[in-house]
C-alpha cells in the first residue's frame, strides 16, 4: 500500500467534500459521491439513503421542497445522478466486506454532514487561500465531517487492499447523515443498521488533541434534546386594537427566561440553552408568531430528562399565560455513551503497534454530546462492545467556528490506526 | 336646630372614630357606637353585623382569630359590649326612619372603616397637634370615612329633629364596613339591604373639591376586581438540591411582569397592578410560598373583565411554568356607576336652595373605584334611582396619605345638603 | 375635461404602481415615472431625489447596497433611466404650477411607497384576476399609496387643464417617498420643501368611510417614535463554556416584558410595542445578537415622549443587566396633529358645491401615526394653514393587510375635490 | 476524669441553650453564660464581645434598636449581666490554657448561634416532650450549635482537668458568634484573633454521618457571597397616576428571574438564589420599595465571585430599567476550605487510639458553606495548618428544619476526640 499515494487521495477528496458542505439530511451529493466510490472499489451490499433510513425515526428534516432544493443543487455541483435517484429522497450509505467466514460483525461509523455556519473568507483561512472554501453560502465543514468522510474511504481502500489479511468476520461501513443536531444515527438504528453488529468503533478529529496523539475511550458525552417551539399568537394593530392580539413575542421572551433559570441539579452536570428566537411580523403588529430552538443537556439521562421536562412545562405554560398555541416539535436527541473498557485496550494495543503516534491516552473528555451514541447503545444492549475514539489533528479555530481548519496528515494516522484495531477485532 | 351645636358634636364624634381607626371588617368599635346612638335618637329597625351581611357574599375578610383580637381591641377601646355581642362578629348598621304614610323608600349610605395607612406623627399633622391621631398602629382615616360616619349621625339627628317636616315614605340610613379594597357593599346587597328602596344617595368629602362647593353627580367610576394569588412551591436547599425545589417566588416573579404588560384595550382606559409581593423563607431556600396582591380597573365592565380573565390566565400559566400550586382569592369587587339625571338634577335644585354652596357642579370627575356601585346598580335595576353625590373639603394631602386631613366645617354643608335632599325627594 | 377618460388613466396608473411597489426609500421606478409625466404635462422647477431630501435628516434608510439592487431593479422595471440618474440615489419628487401673480402658495402632498406585506395570491383578490398584482415579493400597495401617486398626478393634469381658473398665487406638487415608518416627511421638510407654504393639504383614501363621503379635518394623529435596538453579546458554546458568553437573547426578551409593562399615562392614550424581535445564531450557542423592532405612540407628544424615554431607560438598563452592548437607531418618528378649522370649512364648503359627494364630515377620527404631521406643523408654524383630509374609498380588506384593495372610483372623486379646494384658496 | 458526669453535664447545657436560642449577632446570653463558665473554670485571657469582634468588618448585623432589644431579652432569660456589659453590644468569647513552654499555639473554634426558623411544636419531637424547646418565636438550634457551645465548655472542662499532660505551647478557645449568614468569622479574624495560631480545629456535628463515626477533613466547602438588594422606587396611585411612579416591586421581579438564569460555569459549581423578595405597600400602590436576598456559591473562589459580579451587574441593570435607586448591603461571605491532609492524619491517628469509633473517614464531603473558612485561611496563610472535621450523631430531620433533633450522645465523643487532637498536636 502507498500511503503517501493514499493521503494525497484522501486530501483530494477531503477538499472536495469541504467545496460543497452539505448539512443535515441533504448529504445528497456526498453520499451519492460516496456510494460511486465504494461500488467502484468493490464493495458489496450498498445501501443508500431511504434503504438506510427509518423515515419514521427522523427528526429535524427539512421541508420537502427545501429537499428538492437540495438535490438540484447536489446534482448541479457534481453528484451522481443514478445514485441520488436511487437514494429516494434520503441520505446516507452502508457497505459491507465479508469475508465469507463466520465471524465477528464490526460496524465502522462515519459522519458526513457539515454545519450551518459562514466560512472565514480572509486569506488567512487556507481553504480560501488554497481554493477549496465552502461554495454554499452560511454552510460550512467547520467540524471536520469532510476529514471523517474521506477517512472512510481511505479505510473502505485500505480494507480491501489488505483484505487476504482478514480471517473471518464482517465489516460494515456506516457512513451516517446528520450527525449536527443528534439527528440521522438514530434514524440509522432504527432502520436495523446495526442490529447484527458485535463490535462498533467511530472516531472524531481534532478537539483538543494535537496531531500525532490518538485516544482509545471518549467520556462524558452529555445525554440531550433538542427542541423547536412553535408559538402562534392572534396578530392585532399595535395601536388600534392591542387588546384583541395574542402575543407571542412576549410569550417566547417570558419562556425563554424561565428555561435559563431551570435550577442546576445536584446529581451532575446541566446544561440549557435558547439559542435562537425569532418572533413577530412587523413593528406595529402585536406578534402573532414566535420559534424558539432550544436544546438541553445533562451529565446523565436522568439530568437531561429532568431538565427537558422542566423545559416543556415552562413552555406549556408561558403558552398558557399568554394564550397562544404551542408547537413542539424534538428535532435531535442523543444519549450518554460509556465505551466498553475491554474493547478500549485491544484497541489502544493495536494502535500502539503501529508505532505512528507518539501518545496514546486510555480515556479523553469528551465536551458536548455526540449522535454515535444511539449506535454505541444499540450495540451494547445486544451484547456487544463499542468504543468512540479520538484522532489528534491540530486545529486552526474551535469546532463550529468559521475559521476551523485541521491538519490533514491526521487522516492517514487515522486510517492506519482504524484499520489496524478492526484487523486486531476480526483475527482476534 | 342648633346648627353650630350640630357641628360641634360631629367634631367630636368624627375626632373619636378618627383616634381608634378600624380596618375593612373589623369595625367593631365604630359599629356599636353607631348603634348605641341611633337607639338613643329613637331609631327602630336597628340592625347589625350578621343582619346586615350576607356571610357568602363576603370577600376579603380577615382570619377568625384576627376577627377575635379586633373584637377585643373593641372593647378595650370603649366599644358598646352589647351591640358588639349583637353583631356576631360581623359589622355595619342600618337603622330606619319611617313617616308612617307610604310613599318613597329613600337608602342613604355611609361608609366607616380606615385606610391600613400609617399616619403622618409630625406636629405639622392636626390630629397630632389636637391630640386625635390613630391610636392604632398602620390604620388610620386617611380617606375620611371618619367624617362620613360622623355626618351619618348629624343627618340621624337632623332628620329626627325635621321629622315632622316628611310628608311620607320612609329613610333607611346605611353605616357600611368595608369599603376601601371594594368589599362592603356587595354583601350588604346580597343581604337584601337596598331591595326596598326607590331612591338611593351617597357622598365622599374631600377629593379635589374646595369646601363651599358641592357635586350631585360623581361619574367615571371604574369597575375593579381585587384578587390574591397565593403560589405554593416545593422548598429545598438552594446550594444542596435545587432541582428537588419549585420556586414560587420565580413564579410570582413571572406573572406580575406580565400581568403589567396586558395590553391596553381599544374601548378604554385600563389599569392593572400587582402591589404588593411576600415570597419565601430564607436565603439559601427555594422559596416555596409566594403572596400577590394584585387589581384590576375598568373604564368600563368589560374592559375590567377583560383585564381580569387575562391576568389568571398569566397567573395560570405562570403556576403551570414553574410547577407550582395557585390558590386565587377574590377579595374585593366594585362596578362602573352612572348617576340619574334627573335625581342629580332634583339634588342639585334642593341644594342650590340652601344657599350654602359658593359653586353646584352638575357632574365631577371620578378616579379610582367606589364599593357604593353595587348598592346603586341594585337600585337601579329594579327601577329606582341614584346618585353619587361630592361633598367639598379642602384636604391636606391626597386621599390615603399618612398626612390626610380634611376642613371640618364641610361636615356641616354635607349634613345639610343631604338632610334637604332627602326631604325633596319624600315630599316630591 | 373629460372625466372619464381622466378616471380611466388614473386607474391605468395607480394599476402600474401597484404592480410594482416600492418600500420606503427605494421608490425610484415611481419617482421617475412622476417626474417624466410631470414634465410632459409642462410642470416647471422639477426637483427630485437628492434634490428634494436632506440626507442628514434620513431615518431607517436601507444599506448603500440594497439602495443600489433597488435601482437596478426599478430600471429593469421600465423606470425612466434619465430621472433615476438625476435623482442621485434618494427618491420624491416635487414640482410647481405658478400663476404668475403674487398670491399664496399651496402644497400638495402625495405619499408614493409601498407596505412590506406579502399580497394575497388568491383569485378572489382583484388584482391577482385582473392582472395587476404585486411583482415585487412581500412588497404591495396595501395602503393605497398607488392610488395617492396616481391622484397626484390626475390633479397635476386637472390644474393644467383649469390653470386659467386660478388667479393668482402658486400650487406645489410634492410627491414624498418613504410614508411609512414615519420616516419620509421629516426630510423633506429640512430640505425646506414647504417653508415656502402658506397653506398645505394632504388626503388618506380609505380607511373607515365608504366611497362617496369626505371629511376635513382627521384629528387624533398620535405622535410616535420608531426605535431598532440592537443588542451584542458575546457567543459560547452553550455546553463547553456557557460562563464565557453574553446572552443577547436574554437581554432583548427581559427589555421586552418591561417595554410592554410601561405604566399608561394619566393624560391620554399611550401604546408601545415590540414587533420584531430576532436572536440568535445557532441553537448550541449563547445568542451574542438580537434585534428588537419597536415604537411607542401617544396621544399627545408629551406621553410620546414619556413612553420613548422609559422604552430606552429600559433597553440601557437591560444591556447593563446582561453585559451587552446596545445600539439605538431611530427609524422614524411622527407627530401629533391638528388640521386647522377655517381652512377645513373652506374646504368642507367647496366641495359642498361639487355636489358629488353624499356626506361631507366636519372631522373625522384617526388612528395610528401620519407623516404629514411634519409638513403641517413645519407650515403651522410659521403662520400657514393646514389640513388632513379622508377620501371616503370601499375597501376589501384593513390597511396593510394583503388582501387590501380599494374602489378606484373615489379617485376621481378625490381629484375633484382637492381641484376645487385648491381654487377656492388660490381664488379666495 | 468521669465521663458520666461530664455528659449529664454538656446535655444539661445543650439543652438550656436549645431553650434560649440566639440569632447571628444576638448571642448575648448563651456568650455571657460561656465566660461565666470559663472564668470559674480558671480560664485566664477572657475575651467577649467588643474585644474579640471588628466592628468594621461586621456584616448583616440587626439595626441597634434591634440589638438593645435582644439584649434585654437576654438579661431576662437569665444572661450574666455583668458579663453583658463587659461585652458592649458585641458577642463572642474567647480564652486560653497556656501551658507556659513555649510551643505551638492551637486554636479551637466553637459556633453558638441559631437558626431563623420555627421549632417543630409536636410532641413527637424530643425537645418539645422533655421540655426543652425554644422559649424564642421563630428561632432554633435546628443546626447543633448548641452542641457545639456546649461541647467548647466540655472540651473547656476537660483540658483544665488534663491540664498536667499537656507539655508545651498555649490552647486557644474561640465561641464564634454568627456562623449563620457566615458573618461572624470574618470580622474575628479582622480582631486578630487567629493571628498567632499554629494550629486550627473546628467541628460539625450531624450531617450525614450516624454517632460512632468521624471524619478528619471535611472536602468541597463551598466559596459564597450573601447579598441583601433594596430597590427604592417612586409611590403612585395605580389607577390615578401610574405614570409617575417607578415600580420597585417589577424590577426586582426582573432581577430574580436574570439571576436565575446567570449561566452556569464550565470550571465547576455554582449556586444561586433569590431566597426572599418582599416588595410593596398596598394593592393599589405602584410598589416604591423592593428587598430582596440573595446569595451566591461557587466549589471555586472564581465561580463564586464570577456569580457575584454578574448578580450585581443584574441588579444594576434592573435598576436602571425601572428608573430606581439600588442599594447592595454584603450580609455575609465565606471562602473554600482545605485542611491540611498532614493535620489530619495526625487527627485521625489520635482518634484511632481512643479506640471509641466504629469508623473514621479520611475525608467527608461537605455541602453548602461554612464560616470557619476564614480561620483556616488566615492560620494557613500564615504558614500553620487547619482541618475541619465531622463529628457524627445520628439525626432526626435535615439541618436548618424545624423537627431537627441529635443524638446527644455523640457530644461525648467529639469531646474525647477533640481533646486527644489536641493533646497529640501540643505534645507532637
Amino acid at each position: 500500500m502507498d500511503f503517501r499515494e493514499l493521503e494525497r487521495e484522501m486530501i483530494r477528496t477531503r477538499r472536495d467534500f469541504h467545496r460543497y458542505p452539505e448539512a443535515a439530511w441533504t448529504e445528497f451529493r456526498t453520499s451519492s459521491i460516496i456510494a460511486e466510490r465504494l461500488e467502484r472499489l468493490g464493495y458489496k451490499n450498498l445501501r443508500v439513503g431511504r434503504q438506510v433510513i427509518n423515515p419514521d425515526a427522523v427528526m429535524g428534516r427539512p421541508s420537502e421542497d427545501e429537499i428538492s432544493e437540495h438535490i438540484k443543487r447536489a446534482v448541479m455541483q457534481g453528484g451522481n445522478l443514478g445514485w441520488i435517484k436511487e437514494m429516494n429522497r434520503y441520505t446516507g450509505v452502508t457497505a459491507e466486506l465479508d469475508t465469507g467466514v463466520p465471524g465477528p460483525v464490526l460496524a465502522l461509523r462515519f459522519d458526513i454532514d457539515c454545519v450551518e455556519v459562514c466560512e472565514d473568507e480572509s486569506s488567512e483561512h487556507r481553504p480560501v487561500r488554497e481554493n477549496f472554501a465552502s461554495m454554499n453560502t452560511n454552510l460550512a465543514h467547520a467540524c471536520g465531517h469532510d476529514a471523517h468522510a474521506a477517512m472512510g474511504l481511505g479505510i473502505a481502500e485500505m480494507l480491501i487492499a489488505r483484505e487476504s489479511f482478514l480471517k473471518r468476520g464482517k465489516i460494515k461501513l456506516i457512513f451516517q447523515p446528520a450527525e449536527e443536531g443528534c439527528r440521522g444515527a438514530y434514524a440509522m438504528t432504527q432502520a436495523g443498521i446495526v442490529d447484527d453488529a458485535d463490535y462498533f468503533l467511530a472516531m472524531h478529529i481534532g478537539g483538543a488533541l494535537p496531531t500525532g496523539t490518538f485516544g482509545v475511550n471518549s467520556l462524558g458525552y452529555m445525554a440531550t434534546t433538542k427542541l423547536d417551539a412553535k408559538f402562534t399568537g392572534v396578530p392585532a394593530h399595535a395601536a388600534g386594537s392591542p387588546s384583541s392580539g395574542r402575543n407571542a413575542l412576549l410569550a417566547a421572551a417570558s419562556a425563554a427566561l424561565a428555561i435559563h433559570s431551570i435550577p442546576p441539579h445536584s446529581a451532575g452536570k446541566m446544561r440549557v440553552n435558547v439559542g435562537v428566537l425569532q418572533a413577530g411580523t412587523g413593528r406595529n403588529v402585536i406578534a402573532p408568531n414566535a420559534l424558539m430552538k432550544l436544546e438541553v443537556r445533562g451529565s446523565t439521562q436522568e439530568i437531561s430528562d429532568y431538565a427537558c421536562s422542566r423545559a416543556v412545562e415552562i413552555l406549556n405554560g408561558a403558552s398558557v399565560m399568554y394564550g397562544t398555541d404551542l408547537e413542539l416539535i424534538k428535532t435531535g436527541e442523543s444519549l450518554t455513551a460509556q465505551g466498553n473498557e475491554d474493547l478500549a485496550q485491544l484497541a489502544a494495543q493495536a494502535v500502539k503497534n503501529l508505532n505512528i503516534f507518539d501518545f496514546i491516552f486510555d480515556s479523553t473528555k469528551a465536551g458536548g454530546s455526540e449522535d454515535a451514541a444511539w449506535f454505541m447503545h444499540r450495540v451494547q444492549e445486544r451484547g456487544g462492545k463499542a468504543t468512540y475514539m479520538a484522532l489528534g489533528s491540530t486545529i486552526t479555530a474551535p469546532h463550529h467556528n468559521g475559521s476551523f481548519d485541521l491538519d490533514e496528515r491526521a487522516m492517514l494516522y487515522g486510517v492506519r490506526a482504524m484499520t489496524a484495531i478492526a484487523e486486531a477485532i476480526l483475527n482476534n
